[in-house]
């Protein structure tokens, strides 16, 4: 059983116009000191899988085909085994 | 100057329709060995502060005000020094 970690971040470059609206508020609230926010996904997924080298194949293909869009999209996981 | 990486999930027992619906979506392109699936948010946040301990103040405030909806979600966050 593992418990995977995943992070979908914007590649640097892509505009981020929900990070900006955020950075817009948080001026409004009294942080203008925050220069820059972007805004990911982080998704967490229980494998019930036996070993660690096809959970971390397969948890790679899904990036790869659903949960990132590699156009736009960087990823990147982290695999830690869970108890049943 | 630092970085945060801002982590937001929604807390146990709220019920996660996204989640539903990517473990949905990864069943049908045969990862039905995914047992659970929770999507939450993942904020970077550059910020122009001098030092750790109001940047970490401030951080938290921000999540509580704006980032996280305290009443459904939960977060946690890591600040980092980076370079100018």
């Amino acid at each position: 059983m593992f418990q995977a970690r995943i992070y979908v971040t914007l590649k640097t470059g892509i505009l981020d116009p929900q990070g900006k609206a955020v950075k817009g508020a948080l001026a409004t609230l009294g942080y203008g000191k925050v220069e820059d926010v972007r805004v990911g996904k982080y998704l967490v997924l229980t494998l019930d899988y036996p070993d660690r080298f096809l959970a971390e194949k397969d948890v790679k293909e899904m990036c790869d085909r659903l949960l990132a869009n590699p156009v736009i999209e960087d990823y990147t996981f982290e695999l830690q085994e869970v108890a049943k």
